[in-house]
């Protein structure tokens, strides 16, 4: 799905020391250092390279069997020592900024290093009660989450397969849908976006993954970027499909586009799709280590307008090549570096992005196009793979 | 699913004046706020009874059809402004502290209630810059969200209607299901529980809600409580199944809990079942408001111990009845109140909790049924509705 940040990658080399978190796997950075899925938050912190977790004691057990903690201390007993270290009376529980105290005391660690997204709340009562709190720069608590191992890659391979069993369903279906007075009639019902939404969603489990917000609108709806469509798909309308499923097991992403449309395309719209294709393919050779990723994205944006697509981003008229030209995916599925008009962030190897260039022109539809690269020394390799077929007769 | 931890419900009646926000629709106070998912962070205010956003362009047409906000100001202007105040040079986008001090002089806010989960590095980087920054209190940025509105209940209700779903895919599964060298063998292959996993999720999607992190754990795998079960289901032990589907469309959830067995059952594990169901019948009978939390959740240990099933929280023996009876579910599957050991605070009408009583023993196994309660003058009614049959032959 196009991203809409316009901020540019990490820089910084920042080292933290000991660094701690409180939340759940819904946090990527608590998901990269911990592997491990937590319906509640938690605590965790570092002491140099070791990772120890303060694991409820009813999860300690699936704890140390998933997750990557070197050490798991149980909550109980640290809540029974910071309890003798604050002297509480019998049966108060110590509250979080207690706990975290007594761990430092315990540990000897004078101040800690969060994620600027680490709950305010939390980091004003432990700055009050003397502890040092250091807020990592912007950029992320693990900037080398900006290049993927190898294991990483794999894991997005693994999404994207769940995105591409999603287009080979919307395939199929459309293939079998008949035209009834330009309605698309599937199983004896008017196919529209929610049960493409459906039908994505199934495919998109088989492959272990879990398709939610899918976009599969249809022509004038898939201006608006991150609509998801709703309502009976039409005969002879582009449609956008944008699948962007995560795997529960892991956390990582796939994300795809493809563009369909069922009946006759018009001579306007077999030229947008054209024209998207092209642009798709310029940014596959474009794109490579060393490259300024904001040159790739005006490349594009120059190449439609010499085609005679002009962007416009004025307030309420919207057109053209509006959004980023990518984004970086992992453990979110818009994450740094974000392929847009701005920055001079050069690609690096490691890095995996999406290229999705799209053109959308109310009356006429939208068109978008993506695929997820790796980058690889002197260019880059698809890590995404589904046929670019789009008409169904 | 059942919860760990054991704090009390709220009890402030905080009532923030300007509310500051800055996330996406994985916050439940922001999802509760503006009704709108998001998928990358935005920010959004409160003037009063006012709900403002700052919208990126590419949301702003989504924004105003879904959300609930009154007013949606544009990301690229509130930039340009805040661009022009702080005197940035051209091209220099202003960053998040920027812009928030640009929104505070635009309408003379001197300062912000946020939830304690406001992202640390924006709160400190505001303090720095003079604004006033109140953290809301430990019980949420929005206490009424302990009382659920009609149109909540409603929610919930079609949440749990996906867990049901789920139970009878599971019912229809083992019923089918042949036992072969004391495993059992559905469409030709091994059932395991990742293929429970499936069935559940495929079921609760036709629903219109997503089943994550199910549990579907057969024999000792039961005995800790968030393990999801893993490998073949055998004959004659006890499943526990936990399904907690969340809605996409509105982001509330369902959580109910059956236990099955496929085989014959021992009379160990039938009277194990028929303690729970007792149990279970007489959290029913004592739910209500005016009722301290706590006293239902040790009535239920009591009539365990009295039943000869004792109770353990020891290190490494956790056994018999070792979680909360309950949780409040909302836009969050564990929320305010907890039902368990310990607190002082008392159910009161509009709120929505599970009950679920379940014991433990490695060797038997473990037994869990869970369901949703609406609390009503006088008593309560269940939300959710599955059958309760769990032997199948």
């Amino acid at each position: 799905m196009p991203s809409k940040k316009s901020t540019a990658a990490a820089k910084s080399a920042h080292r933290p020391k000991s660094i701690l978190f409180h939340s759940d796997a819904s946090d990527p950075d608590m998901l990269y250092f911990s592997r491990f899925t937590a319906f509640d938050p938690y605590f965790a912190f570092s002491i140099g390279k070791k990772k120890i977790a303060i694991a409820p004691d009813m999860e300690a057990n699936r704890m140390a069997e998933e997750s990557c903690f070197d050490e798991i201390l149980l909550l109980s007993e640290i809540r029974d020592g910071a309890a003798k270290r604050f002297k509480l009376p019998a049966g108060q529980i110590p509250d979080s900024c207690q706990l975290v105290r007594h761990i430092a005391a315990l540990h000897r660690i004078s101040g800690f290093t969060v994620a600027p997204r680490f709950p305010a709340g939390l980091a004003f009562e432990l700055r009050d009660a003397g502890i040092h709190i250091d807020i990592a720069p912007a950029d992320g608590i693990f900037p080398q989450r900006l290049i993927k191992t190898p294991d990483e890659v794999e894991a997005l391979r693994k999404g994207n397969r769940a995105s591409a069993a999603g287009f080979r369903a919307v395939a199929k279906t459309l293939a079998e849908s008949k035209i009834k007075r330009g309605q698309l009639v599937h199983d004896g019902k008017i196919l529209t976006s929610q049960r493409l939404h459906e039908i994505i969603s199934i495919a998109a489990l088989a492959e272990g993954a879990v398709a939610l917000h899918t976009i599969a609108a249809g022509g004038d709806q898939a201006c608006d970027c991150h609509n998801a469509g709703s309502g009976p798909i039409r005969a002879g309308e582009l449609i956008v499909v944008d699948i962007f499923p995560q795997r529960p097991s892991d956390g990582y992403w796939g994300d795809m586009t493809r563009t369909f449309l069922k009946g006759k395309a018009s001579d306007g719209q077999k030229r947008l799709v054209r024209t998207v294709k092209k642009a798709h393919a310029m940014t596959l050779d474009m794109i490579k280590p060393g490259v300024v990723g904001s040159k790739v994205h005006h490349a594009v944006e120059d190449f439609f307008t010499a085609e005679g697509y002009e962007t416009s981003r004025a307030k309420g008229d919207m057109k053209g090549f509006f959004h980023s030209l990518g984004h970086g995916v992992g453990l979110q599925v818009h994450e740094a570096p974000n392929i847009g008009l701005k920055g001079t962030w050069r690609f690096k190897k490691g890095m995996v992005v999406t290229t999705e260039p799209g053109l959308y022109y109310r009356g006429l539809g939208g068109v978008r196009i993506e695929d997820m690269l790796h980058l690889v020394p002197g260019g880059n390799e698809p890590i995404s793979k589904a046929p670019y077929k789009w008409q169904f007769a």
